[in-house]
């Protein structure tokens, strides 16, 4: 046996409530040790010593390198002692906190057994439960619809359609929105994501200038109101971008600093070396290298109340449904704990979805996030789909390896999304071939977790990167490929399904052919994908196949 | 190489600050991996594609199957990203979070580097500065000392002297400390840690009746004020435990309940299943299996504040220096966070000592607790120094592997400890063998973090388990061995050296002897025991040397 590959961290992703008295428990072991077996010695923690059980587990996942063993349990005392014991060739071996042993001395187990010692019901990670049938639409407003014919439409600076440049403004507002909310519903869209829409002077609207002001140039109060309401009316929920990581040197706060330095009340609410903020030296914490993004200190209380004042606000005045958190990952694991407390708080079933392109685990533990975008999910599906870099095999060790990043709840509630306003256009990346395109949007439907969809992948919408892949949305239905339109809509229907929102999943590759597996009782659903040269087990090349029935293997 | 053994997990024990712009960096590889090298390849996230600088890991820790190579970065961006570049057999690897690779690609880098994105306050644990050179002392009142000898004595009911049993009450109070606080100074002693002190009908009234009075047996508010005072001038701080666990059911909110179930405002501040909690039939949650115990549910926001209300109190009204948590695993994550929030704002160098018996990681990442008992030391000790179960070899791997458990900070305020009210007596447990309770307090007070001794260890008390840990203390110096005591002082004093508190620490064996050493600078400190049956290295069986010198190998 390959000692090394055994991993096993308590109260962590390899040990997690699902439920008030019901848990999962993870081992990991090499995936090269196909003659072991694993069975999970358990029991009340304050009875160990002398009443125990012991069930077998099963290796569902298989990275490139370790196989995950796992069990779900129901317990009676949820004050759990549990130890591994691992058969191989006629030995028993022990998995304790004192790793691999030949004996294990029971009597002396309260030392060292590995221990979940209660489940706390704040502490769970308790499921939204809207977000595992969610099919997300991602919206760049300024590039999606106009709306409001009658508006001011003097800031905008660029003919709809054309090639967008950075300081691009194409007119698209809150009002073409609404107007496109029977579109997105007929779609199969059920959540839309808004790229920032409060008052800000550029078209991204990731510099802030009033957090509780919607943007002119999107609309206004009432329009969001009415927006909420009416996109709530169809079934389809709302959810705003967080931008708490810095915001525009032009809101008040920063601009009293910029004037008054140290006298300022607010200058402490940055990160500023020496008495004034100096933006051509850039004497001050910024986000990325941006001068007039003058980064929050989101460990200072004052800021803290500030945006969290916000976040409520939106909660309340106009009913959103989640914050996806903009560069989440810079901001203070302290400060999204509170929001997470406020939030949840004023709205149980608001979502929140952090911007983390990589593990975010240590924000993913029930105490801030719900769920991050799945940059990983993405890199993969580059991988696989676009750049012939994974075999349907690596595909499927790759997928199995994002699963066990997370506990199964944040798994069901991740953002599964091909692409966004930070990436290439996924159509662009797999050279404009529609099956893959296709089959790509199949995985992220199949695979567990709500999915995201940028706006316009439906039309075959092209683009490079930042500002490329922003174009704007053609609504010339002539220049539509209506069967893909029509093929994207099918697949998003199958959101629908309990057993893609609820059921197992298991990830494997047979002859280069990707398998994801959903599993709900006796149901089954199979995604199969080809990414090969030629045709296997009946999929064309780029291709892929839905297989639904009864009865389990 | 082995690559199953590489671990690295961002964000964690693996990469944690310790500082403003200061962090550290562990990778974990195979320790039969010898011919490998270990380059850290990092720079600021923004820039990552085009600016990058390396620099050599070295392996200073090992445990029986892994050795982990630690980097300390001092950062002029705290956005950091970074990989690891491996060398072996003139081949170069690169382990990113797309794990162990032949090649890497930097421009797609912000997909799967490591990172740290940013160095928060708030985030950060910072040391309480006097626990890397606490030598604390527990107390366990009843135990300790008569000081009140006009009291009513009515309630006690055994000789002091006696074996006590599990409803032995022999007298001991608060006076008893005060006037043995010029003993205790005289012994090296700065910080005390007591068993509760609050009403309670027990000796060791872990079943708390009223958080906020003293109980009567052990003194009064006045007592306590003094006690305080005057450790504090003597330069002693003084720890209470905080049993917020459970209560007893004589507090008057679970007797209200009691008598009025479910009408009771108090009944959702228990976990009870049915109308009325009936102990007979234990259908409330409990500590243990004792139904005079019920759990208080610190998942319940107004248990939080009545518990937040009292670790105040006590801050507030008699200026303690920290709280000792008891059975703290089984309360709330969410309850400790703010708890640490409260206190710390309270008095920011409070400390907060977790009683965790088992790798308690997930509430040392900065926002619960600073430390906790360290249980698998004294269990480490227990099979070196008593049990003869490990060689100096396994010792010194264990003891590598305790520390890496957690992150640098958290390791030098752990409360380090060779016994307690919970255990046997670690003299009892090394056969009153003198020479090896002598080497473990030496290894306990070299070995980074506080070091915590039991009372009476110093005057080689007996004891096997609860009650029997608890005897009464002897202050009749005729029954003392003075060579001892003043062996125990002197090994004490070493606490107040620098190089304890902040040295660097590598533990390693030659010839089965362990060896422990602090390096800080030009200095360096040996600690060597040898627990074999023949003299090694100059060292008899069972004994131990320190050695202080200057110049490094």
């Amino acid at each position: 046996m390959n000692q090394y590959a055994l991993l096993h961290i308590p109260d962590s992703r390899y040990c997690f409530a699902v439920g008030k008295d019901e848990i999962i428990i993870r081992l990991r072991a090499a995936k090269e040790d196909k003659e072991i077996r694993v069975r999970l010695v358990y029991g009340a923690k304050y009875e160990y010593q002398t009443h125990r059980q012991s069930v077998e587990m099963k290796a569902h996942y298989e990275d490139n390198l370790y196989k995950y063993y796992e069990k779900r349990l129901k317990l009676e005392d949820v004050r759990l002692a549990y130890i591994f014991q691992i058969e191989e060739k006629g030995r028993t071996y022990y998995y304790s906190e004192d790793g691999l042993t030949d004996t294990y001395h029971y009597p002396e187990a309260f030392y060292n057994f590995f221990q979940m010692p209660y489940i706390n019901e704040n502490d769970r990670m308790k499921i939204v439960d809207w977000m595992p049938g969610a099919v997300f639409y991602q919206i760049f407003v300024d590039r999606f619809c106009v709306g409001d014919e009658n508006k001011d439409f003097s800031y905008v600076n660029m003919k709809w359609g054309e090639i967008p440049t950075p300081k691009s403004f194409a007119g698209g507002d809150l009002r073409g929105v609404i107007k496109r909310l029977d579109y997105l519903q007929e779609l199969g869209v059920n959540a839309i994501y808004l790229t920032p829409i409060f008052e800000s002077i550029s078209n991204h609207k990731y510099d802030i200038r009033d957090y509780k002001k919607i943007d002119p140039m999107f609309g206004s109060m009432e329009d969001f109101r009415e927006l909420v309401q009416k996109a709530h009316a169809k079934g389809i929920r709302v959810v705003l971008d967080a931008v708490f990581n810095h915001c525009s040197m032009e809101m008040k706060e920063f601009a009293d600093v910029l004037e008054k330095g140290k006298d300022s009340r607010y200058y402490n609410w940055f990160l500023i070396q020496g008495d004034y903020p100096k933006p051509e030296e850039m004497n001050y914490e910024c986000f990325a290298s941006c001068n007039y993004m003058p980064k929050l200190n989101t460990s200072n209380e004052e800021v803290q109340k500030f945006l969290l004042d916000i976040a409520l606000y939106w909660i309340k005045e106009a009913d959103i449904d989640g914050w996806r958190l903009d560069v989440s990952d810079e901001v203070s694991h302290d400060f999204w704990r509170q929001f997470r407390r406020q939030v949840k708080a004023a709205k149980e079933d608001c979502v929140i979805i952090g911007e983390n392109w990589h593990d975010a685990y240590s924000y993913l533990m029930g105490d801030q996030y719900d769920s991050i975008m799945n940059y990983a999910f993405t890199k993969a599906c580059l991988d696989y789909f676009a750049h012939d870099n994974f075999t349907g095999e690596q595909m499927a060790e790759k997928l199995n390896n994002i699963l066990m990043r997370n506990t199964q709840p944040v798994n069901r509630m991740m953002l599964n999304l091909l692409d966004s306003h930070d990436t290439h256009r996924f159509y662009t990346e797999v050279g404009r071939d529609k099956k893959k395109l296709l089959s790509a949007i199949a995985l992220a439907v199949i695979f567990p977790g709500a999915t995201c969809v940028y706006y316009g992948t439906e039309i075959c919408m092209e683009g490079g990167y930042d500002p490329d892949s922003r174009r704007c949305f053609d609504w010339d239905k002539k220049n539509w490929d209506l069967e893909f339109w029509a093929e994207v809509k099918e697949l998003l229907s199958y959101k629908k399904k309990k057993i893609l929102q609820q059921g197992e999943v298991r990830i494997y590759a047979v002859d280069q052919v990707l398998h994801v597996e959903r599993r709900l009782g006796e149901k089954k659903l199979i995604l199969r994908t080809n990414m090969t040269e030629e045709k296997r087990l009946g999929i064309e090349p780029g291709d892929y196949e839905i297989y639904e029935g009864e009865g389990l293997q």
